[in-house]
């Protein structure tokens, strides 16, 4: 997916909200901004969105001298996921289609943010992400595959989003092996946090070899390409893994909300729709 | 009141809206995100966001050689809160408190925005408003300062709103002088759009000698300023106006919907409040 238009004023968006949580100097978020904006006139917008994120980061982290802003907010959301975590479980469990239920657990896990009242809002959003209805869902495509497979691999999105990950991983019945950012990006999930989250217990932990903030190929290491190009089936959380892989050369299942214009559009949905999308590469129209 | 860090990603995300306004040359509107961007580091954080405000619309004019983006915009609303005006009329003599009615619809038609079913969501919004609590209403100031008063000066806002300002001027019963704006920017009241208003049957229309989107004194002529200190009352209608004025050395009665998490947080109010406030400046706070 290129970069559009509308990426520009989010991107400024993004180095306000991160500048803030790396630091509450004025004068130092002010200068993110500064540096972001300063960046804008040579934005490729044929790259991916996440490509210049991973800039606006960059800036963040060399602004403040925090390198990694997030890390308290991830632990933090690993630890109150995983207070959640039997209940979602059981809701699984005693669900009629539990892998379906299990699909809408894991994207109802994209929905994370920064709220106060996380918890509460966690188990509410959940329920009502349960209760709608998906805009696609190719899941006879998604059973189909599955069933073949050897093996899934599974690229991960956010820390927190990772532990209802698990439950997903769980109903797959598969052997995993789940794609971890190199290096901390955003609340982006790394080894660390997908450890801490409890995958090692379901999960191969596998590297992307690079840390964008979702997958981009370019950018990855030759041992992830090998594998994202053989791996039997691939299912990929959230919107920055999308960004990057929507146009690529082989199958994968989009399991993603979709939080903002640009992404809704291309997908052709309603923003907040949820979606379960197989990417077929040769009927890709973009 | 000062430009706020948040009021950055909103100058982009403002150059991009009437950049798509101005033009659908999408090289165009990159270029006029460009410019705002490298405009950035030199915003002077101490002056009023309207102040920025002129400056990215002066590039979407520039860059596009639209003078006037907002021309056919303005007319079209000005025509549809026309078709309105007589419901609008026959509710506030219809209520109990006329002049309190008044407010609330003048009010209300500072909500105007750019959606299709303009006519439609106006009628709803207006009845919702209309049912909406103040969160800040000093109405027996108000009465009180109204009733010494022998002249009002009402400061406008956006075209189309101004149509609804006709119906509280008919209610103020003093004569008034109504403030537009002395060239176009953005979708604000000029003396043009204020006569097809028909605001010159219940008003003398002034101009303020600026063409800033809220009245900035320092860029407004000498006639305005003087009239506007000596003025026994002032009414100042939206956001921009407030930016400009809420520092200032002289009691305003500021008339408008919080419609930004700045404005709302300056105020000390809930975003998307309806307010009716008395400046009074020996106990301002900024």
């Amino acid at each position: 997916m290129k970069t559009y238009l509308d990426c520009i004023p989010c991107f400024m968006q993004q180095a306000l909200r991160a500048g803030r949580i790396a630091t509450t100097d004025e004068a130092q978020i002010k200068k993110i901004l500064d540096n972001t904006a300063a960046m804008v006139s040579t934005i490729p917008m044929q790259s991916t969105p996440a490509q210049t994120g991973m800039k606006v980061y960059d800036i963040v982290s060399q602004v403040s001298g925090v390198e990694d802003p997030y890390k308290a907010i991830k632990a933090k959301h690993i630890q109150q996921t995983k207070a959640i975590y039997p209940q979602l479980e059981e809701l699984v469990e005693k669900s009629e289609d539990k892998l379906l239920t299990a699909i809408k657990v894991a994207i109802a896990g994209n929905i994370i943010d920064l709220g106060v009242n996380m918890h509460f809002d966690l188990v509410n959003d959940v329920q009502n992400i349960l209760k709608q209805d998906f805009a696609i869902l190719d899941y006879q495509a998604f059973k189909i595959q599955l069933e073949k497979a050897a093996f899934v691999l599974y690229i991960g999105d956010n820390a927190g989003e990772s532990v209802f990950d698990k439950i997903l991983i769980k109903q797959l019945n598969k052997p995993v092996k789940y794609v971890v950012r190199s290096a901390p990006i955003i609340n982006d999930v790394t080894k660390e946090d997908a450890i801490a989250s409890g995958l090692d217990k379901v999960a191969d932990i596998i590297e992307s070899g690079s840390k964008s903030p979702g997958i981009i190929l370019e950018l990855s290491s030759p041992e992830f390409i090998e594998l994202f190009q053989k791996a039997p089936m691939v299912i990929s959380k959230g919107q920055g893994n999308y960004e990057g892989l929507s146009d690529c050369s082989r199958s994968v299942f989009f399991l993603l909300k979709a939080k903002c214009a640009v992404i809704s559009k291309h997908l052709g949905v309603a923003e907040a729709s949820i979606v379960m999308k197989e990417h077929i590469p040769q009927t890709d129209k973009e």
